[in-house]
């Protein structure tokens, strides 16, 4: 298939649609960001990859390294992972307290901010370093070495985070985090300010597409059956409450970031990753949402 | 593959696991059935099929009906089927009114009771006549003409229907319910009183797995687009609160109702039911559950 | 005191400030009044007499009733009331389905518009003619045979009355209701369509501030402890999510209506019936609130 | 009235009653408090005492001590006081996040967690040296140099008390705390761990009970007006979300603390203060509210 002419075709029509989306403006390095940055870039697990716009050039990933620290403790943890997060979309915004206070503690599943929170409790229990081996795993992943963490943007997470700090508090008090706060939350901010580019995101996401083995190295990361969960959970969860939307209308697995990032995972065939970064009022890139929209329509490329 | 050699050993294996689960008895019609009954049938979109246990006896459908009544609106509604109903999972119980209430009226999808209820007022508005017409459209999916409501469940549905009641009536209180209440909560109690075999099931579901046609009919139900978008909507939403579990562990999208029965589809492949009466915390099959579980699991058939 | 002066300078006072309140117009009766109409009548224990305005006008009582239906379900129930129904403020709007289903069934308090349907349920089982009774009831606490129903207000709550359907039916299914629910409604909606002039009001509050007995009559309605406890349950639940403003700044147990009526009891001392149609966001009659709040301001006549 | 002799009869009857309250012990120093203890005092604005039990003995105040800080900012703050926190009965639990949320960082009234937090927020921003100056201000009511905070308490406070940290932390992101967090629960920890007896709490409470006078000192804490509300606001928001039960069984403005504690006022009469460790489920003294309840049935002396 032609991607790069759909690539193109689509951007060309979404430039007719009035883009009324806000860039993330709640720490002061996101909102610097030029809003109309644009770009796509697939890579099929065969290797062919098809690129459009500013695919070559990083921006903050956000929530979308979610799925980097819930692989890397599902690879490693043996049993209580799920005790301590579920499996389920939580029809609410991401970071909803009300939801933590109704479950006891137990966050929804693991793409939610305090679900994503208790995974850095979990990792700081199974690392020696944890912010050194999370990002030699990505690094790892992506086969690229200059991927970092942005500390000024950790650091401003930090000085504006107190919905998280809120969130890992309560959690705490149900007994859900075994650390010391400051220590995961050190972990928890540095991750959501990792910066990557859409050629590197599809790259690294490649062992979703590929039943769990990274198809360059053919490093096993996930067992198959793992695998499949991962997509899964991304298909019921990426999505914050737009997750039902998300799986509607493009019908991929796929995870956005408030950076204005979205990757999505076709299993068996390939892993696109879109940039735009307006985002509508669930938090998700409004142009990269439409995109992939119109992508899978064109190319009939759902799961379903 | 051999699938009914995978049916028996599953089967085998389940029967040494204790079922911890209850069967419904809200009414009575429901609390008679044998708790022992067990079927499963798949159906491929080539005609292929595989069938064990109780395979032909007709259950009570209950709310995997929902799914015929949401594609013949989906199928004849022009304009505003959501506006009037979303697409995300509900995360709370069924039959939740609190989240009926934050969200002024407006079901979270088509399958939990209140969306099931909207589709019902729209079909009012839309048929000659309601209860003729879903039958007759579900007879012709099934290709067979005895499909019929069971009269003393839609009458003991009617009689301890307090919460449909209320429901119907809340959201009446915010202007998502056109036509007159008793005659839109008659379409619905009838609905959920349908009885059908598995093999009517796979039979008549055939078409979500078919791009939208009835494989043995060449009639076209839903256009292809339209097709994945309702097996999406199974997906994040045809499992109350445990869809998040059953796309995790199952990975299919699929339809459960409280007789025991769940329907699942693999697109581009076969349609499954399962058929087994006693239910989980979460109202859903429990032996059903876990032998689509362990049915993809052996097949590596999920669509992740 | 010379109350009828103090009346006068506080009216002549908030006509200066703009009214920035709205008539209810959720049935059509209720908005057809006169939205500048205003009143205010204080009867002593002793018999005197203040008035001012309207007082002589009758207006729809709406939810001043439910006092009466909670007085007379009080003074004839021995066992099960508390067992039906709380005595906490709700903290939320008076038709909070939410809190209900948290509650399982069981209202927060007999005057929010659940607990009251619970009252008229307990009235329909205890009395001959729940109807002719309640209203016989009231006439005979005013002293006052004209006293009644406005049936085409009653007609008109039933019609519009969606979210009090809701609420009784949701309430049977946890089983919180006994009697068939048009019977049970019937009275709820008649009860609400009362219409009562200040001065009617004031008296038959009366005995409310008199340790349970009517003064002219000397006919006791309640023992003193369930007097003290009536005006108790007043202070904590008479006004919605609001009882805490209007315990702040009045001071007084009391209960209001949407009509834009006001009772308050001084115990020991008097009543004061106050009516102004229009209605702040709360439901709460807007300068009906600000005249009670400068009346025991400038009295120093509070409880506290 | 003579007191002591209905102390006693009232001690003598709950003692027949089995007491199924659970001393609090979510840090230990509560927890080793011997179950057993029981004091109460009564003191007249005229300066009469009635004592009974352990009444010299000093325990942790918590909870009731939010009374001396709400007052304390009360006196002092002019503007903002109303627009930081509420003065509406919560209705949920006394440390429920879920109504935070809804209120976007609000608190219902200055006597749960998060409004005596705000509260704390607003001494850090008035007062020169907060702990200090509060302390010195319980002992000038008291007439008592001694009385002082338990630094292990307050340290045990601190290292488990996550859900307040959750608490600050969340009206934080909402912008409702100015101050440093770490600042502002010094403060507040070091208030839940004051110590005094019940004869110190009824002394030190009585200006509620005089239009805001020290009757023994003359000295004036609050305007006549803003100690009605002050009782007002004890009356609606003094006992979580058992306030209603306490007004309906009591009827006089009051507050709790989980030191098993309870002080009430009756205008223009008296202060009493009981003190049983053993809590109900609602977090407040088992039999201090059954004392309180026979207190005034048996001396008919409630507000209403």
């Amino acid at each position: 298939m032609d991607y790069i002419k759909i690539f193109d075709a689509i951007y060309t029509n979404l430039n007719k649609v009035e883009d009324t989306g806000k860039v993330a403006d709640y720490i002061p390095e996101l909102s610097k960001v030029d809003p109309n940055k644009f770009a796509v870039q697939l890579t099929t697990i065969e290797g062919s990859k098809f690129a459009f716009g500013d695919w070559q050039e990083r921006f903050s990933i956000q929530s979308i390294a979610k799925v980097f620290s819930y692989v890397l403790a599902y690879s490693r943890v043996k049993s209580d992972l799920w005790d301590r997060v579920g499996v389920e979309p939580s029809g609410t915004a991401f970071n909803s307290l009300v939801q933590l206070e109704s479950d006891r503690g137990i966050p929804r599943n693991p793409f939610i901010n305090a679900g994503a929170i208790v995974i850095c409790d979990i990792l700081v229990s199974e690392l020696q370093s944890p912010k050194q081996d999370v990002i030699t795993f990505i690094r790892d992943l992506a086969g690229v070495e200059t991927i970092n963490f942005n500390q000024q943007v950790a650091e401003s997470e930090k000085a504006f985070g107190f919905t998280n700090m809120a969130l890992v508090n309560f959690m705490k008090s149900f007994g859900n985090i075994h650390n010391d706060i400051d220590e995961v939350m050190d972990l928890y901010f540095h991750i959501c300010s990792i910066e990557m580019s859409c050629e590197e995101l599809s790259q690294s996401f490649l062992f979703l597409a590929n039943n769990g083995v990274v198809p360059y190295s053919n490093k096993r990361v996930l067992s198959p059956s793992r695998t499949k969960r991962a997509n899964a959970l991304m298909q019921t969860c990426g999505f914050y409450d737009e997750a039902g939307q998300f799986t509607f209308k493009v019908g991929l697995p796929g995870k956005s970031g408030v950076g204005g990032g979205i990757v999505a995972v076709h299993p068996q065939k390939y892993c696109i990753t879109v940039w735009s970064p307006r985002l509508n009022a669930k938090g998700n890139s409004y142009k990269g949402m439409l995109f992939l929209e119109e992508f899978t329509t064109h190319t009939a490329l759902s799961i379903f």
